[in-house]
């Protein structure tokens, strides 16, 4: 009898190639498990069948976008989570999720290994491994494409070799959810230049990006979206509707040079219209409802969060206690935040919330002010007495080392 | 003999209708010095003359621009200084210069006190006033806004008595420099609405900004701008035209709500197209020339720097130990960035540094890398031990608690 | 009819005297609260018959022990609350407290007014005005110590006027409770010697301690220390305990130089021999059963806590956050450590627990290790990798730099 | 012709047995280096004798004791080096410095290849392979006890099948330099007891430390101890000397569970009694002449050069920048501390500096004050203004909610 594998398959080459391989060079039986996280290509049935066609001797299939908006993506907003104040995570989010999942069905059935899609040079690999050791510790996990050793070339020239359908034009190497598309290779490896208009899928560059500014509102409960344009509909839908307006609007394009967890500077390109426009959104609300004391911590926090989703731990006994400080700060984060998107701009136009901490009496430079300026003077001699003595008597110090010499 | 005052003189109807109240109401002989830091109503000749038509006993005038943009802005740009992440410092950081050269110019003239124009429920006071304070604590300082209490209509009412000049339409409260101008009070106050366009001056909004692409390139040394576009120039040089250009196409308006240092929250509106483009760029570089560590640590001291300026802490000697920490980093961060400016958007088009040190063999996914992929599985092996043995321990503890209850 | 005044009255000197002023100078009604939190001199019976005789229209008294302990006290442990990492808050937390029973017994009996005796230059005047405040925003606090300006002797001086007695030797100005004494002013001022004998009382100098080591052990839950030597006790009584014991043990003792909230250096002595033994067990735990990630960012959530505490900002909304992130990382906080404690030392002799990270097959230099050392290669390779990569870029970048000069 | 290795040679039982491997197994020449850093047993001529018996091609020997303390221990001074808050960094400071020194003779000896002691589960191995390979990335680092992964056994065994003298009652696992020694094996691998006795040996145990309190002087200049009972010396001779006599006072003994780099949790035992020593008082007048700003971002700064040393990272460009940081700060840390060292206790009993920040006219409660305590109302308004207000706001928010519902 031989030992099964199961493998995370998206149905593109990469895990194709890995089927056959599995079974052939490895001489395993092969599980095929697919998900939908909200991908574009996310006929689960047809996958399915293009795995059978390969030689697996099972398929599963599962629709986990209410899992991964309800638990996954929620923290990502809470956190307003942007890893080097850019990237909002949308893959790293999905990797744990689709690790647990895999556990799962290794372990209904019988599979002692998992295989994932990930090279050996990037993030998706240690997020992977991390995250099912985390909840298995018994379970191997494989990393074909890191194995095989292959480049892109041999890998279709495998595919060929064992009739396996090569996709036309994938010059890119991408992964999406319904958080974001990650776009990665090819042209974009090129720092020299900006990154090509054929990476783009989900945002219209600007220069073809609608011209006429759409004015949206989002509101948000507990720190997550609930409403947008005042209608309650579940965060995945919200998301859904939000990637494609924001997207036309020409929002959401990311081009950074990021720290990769195994030490590696890359050139990576995102997709991310939604998720740049609520954490946005988000961020504006939040600087009315947090005193700078709560914001300071939280930007504090929202940096481990970034930094340990990035790099795969998730499922680290530390985000435990992110999670419950993040729900607690984000209780006061209530209200709406009414948003003007245009070409690439999100231009807050309005907020509002019961948990407001701005007081027009208080601030303003007008008439029927409320705060007492007498006290103002008192506060600047104690705020600034060390800064004074500090500078005094350095100075003074200064002197006699100069006087001495 | 009276006793003489030295006034921070604008030329603005605060400071006018403080010239004669200090005259008039506190028997003081007043000295009006006046500034240039690149504000746009800068004929100091003018204003000048103006003071001393109010009865000012001496009028002193001097251009501080290259000092402003040199000592100061200068180290807003080695340190990324954003306060809030959205603001540039640009009032934060010519009030520590003003502070000096009042001091100076008091010390010149025996004058026992300065006065400035602040409020009592701003920073500004706070800046001026530690400031002042630090470089010589026998000073005494001054805000007769603040003491005089008035409110814009008696000031208003004040002037025309007294036969000053009340401007037209000033129903913002606008502060200026090359670094930026910030824009207070009236409309913006209120939080329900976008910032409506009159408040907008050095920025076109995005409907009106060129309709063109604009792609410069600005070179750095040391961390600082010294070409645009390959041609060398002084930095307040390089940063007027990019004052220009960049607020063309609709970069630099910043709508925030900020936490003051006394406290309250307000909502401010700034426009700052050179230090955004400037800021940016810099970062961009940064991505490309500084370890993921080096960031880190750097993204820290960026923020302590910023919230440093923002409370008026120029001078307190822990800058002193900030500014060696930024220089000996900023060294590394030589190089060109390419940058396309369209309607509020800053798209990098390319980067390139002899400190760069993303290298293309080791990120590539396609052929010739040079990464040694066999070494990842021992990285994860510790990387995600403590991950891993942390979960397993909490969870056998878990169920053990469970079984003994 | 008079206004009522509630004053937090310990039965010293110096509240002694308010009451006396609150009447004769102020004519209010003074209405005397005093609280038990584990003082010494605690017969409030006592101390309520002298403030009737010194005209207090009503006196209040309440133990707070329990309160004390299991709702301040205990999140100073759960925090490893320790100001400047010396100092446990022991007159810290006790303020919140006291400011929190005067707003229940002032709007219960109608007072508008709350009288502390903190003077003018120390943190207890911050941490009772802002928790007050806080609490209830219409309340009035006065602390007549400022508002009357008089020094120790001037005081002296009124006391014998009113016929107050005036306390022998008192010459040090202390606070006490359960978490510890503080002592200031008179000889601890010098700081060109040490603290001198006679400001010892709950610590036996090293000298006159106890010539044999006690081993003890702590039995903590949740954090929490809920046995001592295998007997459960309540927390209130294990402290006490400890006092005791650890004291004679020549432990607690602590001289510093702190930074006061209002910007002031002070030289302190404390004594706080159950609250440092506790500590330390309690982070010697913590060193077994978190991870280091865990551990670094309890470390950064302690010291906010801390400098919250000690500045009196016990009652800010981000306090709840602090809170529940506490809970949820000490949940792992489970187990028993031993201490030998020995002329002022504290040292471990045995820990234990079923959250133990500590595996000796893993760590073990010696047979049957089952760490799989051959990952270390691979993990090494990746970790200095950005270390190695960025110093070769910045020397080739200076040589080059070198050579075009 | 043979390949050349450089062996880093200590003269013990692990690297003598390496000499044999490496010739015999490996077919290499081996170059042994042994270095002074201050351990005990350096005797370098005879280490080296030792070395040549066994068959070394060539052996060097240099004392870098002046280096060791001057340019590495001198930097744990001025970070207040502890990592964890306990361990003086010893063993991790000298590692790259031997590291240093052996890429200078291996470069000048055309070894290609340098080879060192260290296990597959420490440290060390870290500390080695990233310094060098950040010195020269084209060497080739080999650690055989990893490769050969023999345990302590088997390389007893080998040792006697070679004619390798086995030291003695060596059940510890030792390193020493001239800042502490680290005992590491053995019974200290059992976390349920106490150190054991026969692991002490620069330090005696509190029962049998000298029973007489010996009171000295520490002289700091920038942040370096200069004089001992104000007797300028050598900073290697100065730390020898307190290595002896505080160590005679039981001072210096750590025992404590650490993190390693490889994310193992380890029970260690340190002796340190010069460093503890200098440490403390080194804080002790840091709170003394830093102003509280200036404290916390040091120390935080402190804790990021003591997890980097500790991990290997010595030669990251990183460092460059926290030197220039610490050494800007610790300009002002000058001035003497008298200590009494008695029984494990440091006690401070006098500090002065002519950078003092304590201004005993400020803060006494005396007479003759000088702070303005008028002032502090003002203060306490605005500092407490945004606490309350969210307090304010959150209660009204959750009030409303319930009314709601």
């Amino acid at each position: 009898m031989k030992e099964k594998v199961l493998l995370l398959y998206s149905g593109g080459l990469d895990t194709s190639v890995m089927i056959k391989w599995l079974q052939e060079q490895q001489n395993f039986d092969v599980l095929a498990l697919t998900l939908d996280v909200g991908q574009e290509k996310n006929d689960l049935q047809r996958i399915a069948a293009k795995a059978k066609k390969l030689g697996a001797v099972k398929t599963i299939t599962e629709d986990v976008k209410d899992k991964f908006s309800e638990e996954f993506v929620a923290q990502g907003i809470l956190n307003d989570g942007l890893y080097l104040d850019k990237y909002p995570l949308s893959t790293s989010l999905a990797r744990p999720l689709m690790s647990m999942e895999a556990v799962k069905f290794a372990e209904q059935n019988d599979c002692n290994i998992i295989a994932h899609g990930s090279t050996g040079k990037g993030n998706d690999q240690v997020r992977f491994e991390v995250s099912i050791k985390a909840l298995n510790e018994d379970l191997t996990v494989i990393a074909p494409v890191r194995e095989m050793n292959m480049n892109r070339d041999e890998e279709v020239e495998y595919a060929k070799l064992k009739n396996i359908e090569v996709p036309n034009g994938g010059k890119y190497s991408v992964d999406e959810n319904l958080w974001g598309r990650s776009v990665e290779g090819s042209n974009i490896e090129f720092i020299n230049e900006g990154v090509p208009e054929d990476a783009y899928k989900w945002v219209l560059p600007i220069e073809k990006s609608v011209d006429k500014p759409v004015v949206l509102s989002v509101t948000y409960s507990g720190g997550l979206p609930v409403e947008l344009n005042e209608k309650q509909m579940p965060l995945k839908d919200l998301i859904a509707e939000l990637n494609y307006v924001a997207g036309q609007s020409g929002i959401g394009a990311i081009d950074m040079i990021e720290d990769r967890v195994v030490g590696i500077k890359s050139h990576e390109f995102y997709e991310c219209p939604a998720a740049i426009t609520i954490i946005t959104g988000h961020k504006y609300l939040e600087s009315l409802v947090l005193s700078k004391r709560e914001s300071q911590l939280k930007k504090f926090m929202d940096q481990q969060f970034a930094d340990m989703v990035y790099s795969g731990l998730w499922f680290d006994p530390l985000m435990d206690h992110i999670k419950v400080f993040q729900q607690s700060i984000n209780a006061a984060v209530n209200g709406m935040v009414k948003l003007k998107l245009y070409k690439g701009n999100i231009i807050p136009v309005g907020v509002e919330s019961t948990n407001s901490l701005y007081d027009m009496s208080v601030s303003t430079y007008g008439k029927n002010q409320t705060f007492d300026q007498s006290k103002a003077p008192g506060f600047i001699y104690v705020f600034g007495s060390q800064t004074i003595a500090t500078r005094k008597v350095r100075k003074k110090h200064l002197e006699e080392m100069i006087i001495k010499e």
